[in-house]
């Protein structure tokens, strides 16, 4: 099987941990043995999170003297992808000897009028006080917004249409390598009005990024790997239950919440829907259950998997 | 022709100039069209140079509070990887519509036991006073040695060996894709006692590591670009003079300053030397004219260039 597994932003760096070196290296080495092991029966395409991390780059860059304005966030991505894309392919490489593992530069187009560059939504960065907010939204032609009791900028989240680099992520595959790519949902770029590839400031949803890019590489399996073994129904009520195998119908008739479960569903829902395929969301070292169907929420039109039992 | 371009570190970022992000990305448009100038005739290898884009991560990393150590060199390289490759990227695919153009994660092998790890040389970093220094030293298990009137941190600067993924840069190569890679010299490993690739606090040269890289792509010439023309015989001098055509023995016969143009010097000789193909160091704007021996200091084993002349 073609199989592009995304791993969640907590992956790398669970709640709570301090955002060194080491810590996110160990969180690596654990994620790693876990995709090694779907890549010795698999072709694999890995996809990553990167938003604790561009958080961290981002208030590091806000806060440097001798910048005359904070790095943009096509440009911390792209930093992202080098970091994250190097703790990956250095891992893998030391779990798989002997195959070809690549991590690389991977620009997403969205479209130049996406509705979401006119009412930004997506909170980035540090809170501030209403004063504070709309001083520095002055200085850095930013957008600010309430969240909660505090105020904070916001930065469109416009849908990803395609993976610049699809092509090139094709031939690796077709030639054996282990791909990382489309870190952080990939680098949001434009087709500007003279036909050129230009970063925007956004964010793209990886889980979705994920889901095109495993349609468009034609992926039997598309897995979402996170901090919990399963969708829960009813979650956080005294019903709560596991959610095993299903289909996109059942599952869309469930309410999710939009921060943190929604999204994923959302992206599993759309490549089952779109490609008859399987997806999954699971637990970060269960990849290879999962594709045997012993863990994980399973997700297939008809909610049977493996096919051939 | 193949053709391995190395790019010097003021090619992105000049002296005097601030390390904005669009500062950079006007500089990497200039170079891009001259790239895309030898790319429409040629099979095209970029490396580049990272020292001030390092430098100025090394300080925003050492200057969070979030962390609690600064982040080491072979992840800050690996940051720049993605940053400087993004922006290469970007500008080709729209220097040369309808080429692949791809930047990569690469790795730079050097040994463990290099004599460089006994005695680090290569400063980096800020300026401090002696009682700073010894300070930081202790606190952050660095070297630090006088530089001048001051002390800096120094780091090892070992032999590059090999590209770790040199092997997927010529499957790239063959299938006609632009490769950007090796980025600052490529990010410094070593196999450790357990034969696993492992991050190394060192800075490798990177002008040494085009020449190593393009001796294993049989590249059939070595271009280094930088903000000279020439290099010059008795820089400095009332006598000073550009070389244009010579020969690696010609070039050895003369001393360059150890800082500057002399691991230029040493890299092209010793491409020349063990491969006896072209090489040539020369400005950033006139990489095709080179390649066509009407630019820039050309050194081939007979002193003439182009062959069929």
């Amino acid at each position: 099987m073609r199989v592009l597994v995304g791993l969640g932003g907590n992956a790398l760096l669970r709640r709570g941990q301090r955002p060194d070196d080491d810590v996110q290296r160990e969180n690596v080495e654990i994620v790693a043995a876990s995709l090694a092991e779907v890549a010795r029966e698999h072709e694999l395409i890995i996809t990553h999170g990167n938003g604790p991390q561009v958080g961290v780059l981002a208030l590091e860059t806000a806060n440097d003297p001798k910048l005359t304005r904070p790095f943009p966030f096509d440009t911390l991505g792209a930093m992202t992808q080098g970091m994250i894309g190097y703790w990956l392919q250095q891992a893998l490489q030391n779990a798989l000897p002997g195959r070809q593992v690549l991590s690389m530069v991977n620009q997403t187009l969205v479209s130049a009028v996406d509705p979401a560059f006119d009412d930004p939504t997506k909170f980035v960065g540090e809170i501030y006080s209403e004063d504070e907010a709309e001083k520095l939204a002055k200085a850095n032609d930013w957008t600010v917004k309430p969240d909660g009791e505090h105020w904070r900028r916001v930065v469109p989240s416009p849908k990803p249409q395609r993976v610049v680099e699809t092509r090139l992520i094709r031939m690796l595959l077709k030639s054996g390598v282990v791909c990382v790519c489309a870190g952080g949902g990939g680098i949001p770029v434009i087709r500007n009005e003279k036909g050129r590839l230009q970063g925007v400031e956004a964010v793209i949803d990886k889980d979705l990024t994920g889901s095109i890019l495993a349609e468009s590489l034609e992926c039997d399996a598309f897995l979402i790997l996170t901090d919990v073994p399963r969708v829960m129904r009813g979650f956080g009520t005294p019903k709560q239950q596991e959610i095993g195998h299903t289909t996109p119908h059942q599952l869309r008739a469930i309410d999710f919440p939009a921060g943190s479960m929604g999204p994923k569903v959302e992206a599993v829902c759309r490549f089952v829907e779109t490609t008859g395929d399987m997806a999954a969301i699971g637990k970060l070292d269960q990849a290879i259950g999962i594709l045997r169907g012993e863990a994980g929420t399973i997700v297939t039109p008809s909610g049977h998997w493996p096919l051939d039992v």
